[in-house]
């Protein structure tokens, strides 16, 4: 009997708990989830046979060792910190590991032991990474078979809510990942390559410069550019591409809303704000404006961005609440922290709420002279606050990858991640029976 | 015989060395100074048989401690990390210490040591810090002792060009101190108050929210906010004022300009850009711009920045050569070292320019309900691209210390700043002599 041990049983391991154990009795396995909070694995996980909760310390080296001996592969949603930590073990007793979280350098110098043990690190196998990873290079390696040519390669990704909770939330948005990474979206400086040229946006000016995309049967989005455009060029192969452009999708409007936290300097989290204890969001954003005493926060503030005083995002600003009166709340903060404790009033998904998934990738190729286009996307709803597509998306891919290593589907060994098509050909597959679809389609020009 | 030891002998310390040699016959003393440079020290000092120069090695712990064993007192102009080194060895020999930078935590360490030994460690006495802290605090200290309430205090210093050295240079501006601080003026946050209020500007906005100032005589001059006012509450004594903003200098129009380069991300120091090697002044602008093969480079930059093509920022621009296709001239950089490479082309002090000091200080105070204003101001002119108002108003106040030091008339202890009238009166007195005059005036309303 092969035992599969899970690290980390938050939220976002709920749908890969209910794919793993769907799996033990056909294959005879068990299952070992293991969190620090004991309280979650004692009331909050299913019941089954196979299933055993443990309180987990990942800093309690005997009890490490003593679970991950006793393991087959180890999958860990951990902070992504701590994964070094679940690696060092599996490396001493020669176990696999999955994990959704990026290749850090600590992981890249363990590769010569991985591979030489005969093991499997396989990492960026969530939603983005992972499914981003998968569906990008299942039409890449299907063009290069061709003999075409990559010339141009977009991709974004949003975690949104679906249209069905929408309301009459003018943002279209909510929570449904860590705030403060949203907060904190697009910080540095974005680079990328357009047209063989490199490119650089500063902060300031990333969430003006968006690019709007059209998915059938769900309308508009747009996409502001992520940091790390630049680092798929090796990891996908792709030296000499003309446009190599990563992303992020929000709802129309969004970002020329958000742009008036960042041209104010409200994400800034470098420093602490003076007086936070007894501010009001009104004067949370009255610190970022001039002083004047006969003109109102609002006029000062559409007059300062040169924003519509009854336009888009002033009223998106106001549905927000930014210029009330009412306390925000804590006690100390830097504008940031500020700024994600009065989103949250407004931006925190209810139990009702459905999320949603839209994945997108833009492929144009070489025909011999012809340019040819391929677009490719995914859209993934969630059920409610609790079964997202978040967690969908980034537990299936590990559930499947764990099952097809245990099942010797998946051979390669080393420190790798979900881009050949040993592992993305079946792990698409399932996922499509799962629900998860990709949609591939070639646009006639 | 007393000897004073001076360490550092570059540029900025020419006057400062003049000052000292006429002081050494009078008052018996001896002057040595010290300076990695061998060449420096060897061929560019003045001649006076009570002068001699020496290679100094900050980091030869024997030569330190022999040369400043037999010092009196210790002039420190090297760079501003080596200080804590001279400060390690004025401390074990018992040497007063004067610098012109800022009191660091270093420093700040070493207080109560300094004054147990007797000794005075005397910094920020240059120009800015300075003689901002001394004519501030003579206006401040008077105001006060009259009875009166200080509730605005403004000040701004710039270094620029003299009118007669400006020429066809829309600008009105060269590099006169180091150039990679005037690159990355105002980077991070800026914080001051306003009205009783704390008010916080990102550098992304920094530029645009500038002051005039008048300065009878000299025509208009721009300020922007510079990062550190709250930290001058403590040091001049000034809580609950109701505003406190300090700021930089520069001639009207710079600074809208000045803020293209702040737009575009051209001031970023944070990452290295690629292919610099082969890159021109246009390609370096085209980098922070979109793609389009049909439009110009000038084309895109003004519409991305609302700019008038035939307007004054674009004409500065074209002034620096910003979108020339010569080639930028450094094998690799960042962007705000790149930027600073194509700027020296054009902003480099040549041997015949003036440059010019100017600093002003704005101080509202109540007379009983009456509210009355005084302003204060200084402008000093160098004599050439030598002999600058920049190394006269940062050497003299330094030679004009030790002098008073070395004769008993200043007897305070410990580290300190020129904010006492015991410090200030005697220099601003001496430095007036020497034809640097702050002028106060209290304005009629």
């Amino acid at each position: 009997m092969k035992r599969i041990l899970l690290l980390g049983a938050g939220r976002s391991s709920a749908s890969l708990i209910k794919y793993l154990v769907q799996k033990l009795n056909p294959n005879n396995w068990e299952l070992v989830v293991g969190d620090y909070d004991l309280n979650l694995v004692r009331h909050k996980l299913p019941s089954h046979p196979r299933l055993k909760g443990i309180q987990f310390d990942i800093f309690d080296e005997q009890q490490k060792e003593k679970e991950i001996s006793g393991a087959d592969i180890v999958i860990s949603m951990l902070p992504a910190a701590f994964h070094i930590h679940v690696a060092q073990g599996c490396l001493k007793f020669e176990k696999n590991l999955i994990t959704a979280s990026y290749v850090t350098d600590d992981f890249k110098e363990l590769e010569k032991e991985v591979s030489q043990k005969g093991l499997l690190f396989l990492m960026e196998c969530g939603l983005d990474p992972g499914i981003d990873h998968m569906s990008a290079m299942k039409v890449i390696d299907n063009i290069r078979s061709r003999g075409y040519r990559l010339v141009n390669f977009e991709t974004f990704t949003g975690g949104l809510i679906a249209p069905e909770s929408e309301g009459s939330n003018p943002w279209k948005y909510k929570f449904t990942w860590n705030p403060r990474n949203v907060v904190m979206a697009g910080n540095g400086t974005v680079k990328f390559i357009q047209e063989g040229r490199f490119k650089y946006i500063p902060y300031h000016r990333l969430f003006r410069r968006t690019e709007i995309v059209e998915i059938p049967g769900y309308g508009l989005f747009e996409g502001y550019a992520n940091r790390d455009s630049l680092k798929y060029l090796d990891v996908y192969g792709l030296k000499g591409i003309r446009t190599l452009y990563r992303g992020t999708f929000r709802r129309t409007g969004y970002c020329r809303s958000w742009d008036v936290f960042v041209q104010l300097g409200a994400t800034d989290d470098s420093y602490n704000m003076e007086g936070v204890g007894k501010m009001t969001h009104r004067q949370f954003i009255n610190s970022f404006l001039s002083y004047n005493p006969n003109d109102s926060v609002e006029l000062k503030l559409a007059h300062y961005l040169n924003l519509d005083l009854e336009g888009e995002e002033m009223f998106r600003l106001k549905w927000l609440g930014m210029c009330d009166d009412g306390p925000v709340g804590l006690e100390e903060g830097t504008p940031a922290q500020v700024l994600e404790h009065i989103l949250k009033k407004r931006w925190t998904i209810q139990p009702g709420d459905k999320d949603m998934i839209v994945m997108w990738h833009k492929f144009d190729f070489m025909d011999g002279d012809k340019m040819r286009k391929i677009h490719s996307y995914m859209v993934v709803k969630g059920e409610n606050a609790e079964d997202t597509a978040m967690a969908k998306t980034v537990g299936l891919p590990l559930g499947i990858a764990a099952e097809l290593i245990l099942n010797n589907k998946i051979t390669t060994k080393g420190v790798k991640i979900p881009i050949s098509e040993e592992i993305y050909d079946p792990i698409l597959r399932v996922l499509e029976s799962e629900g998860i679809k990709v949609v591939e389609h070639e646009i006639n020009t």
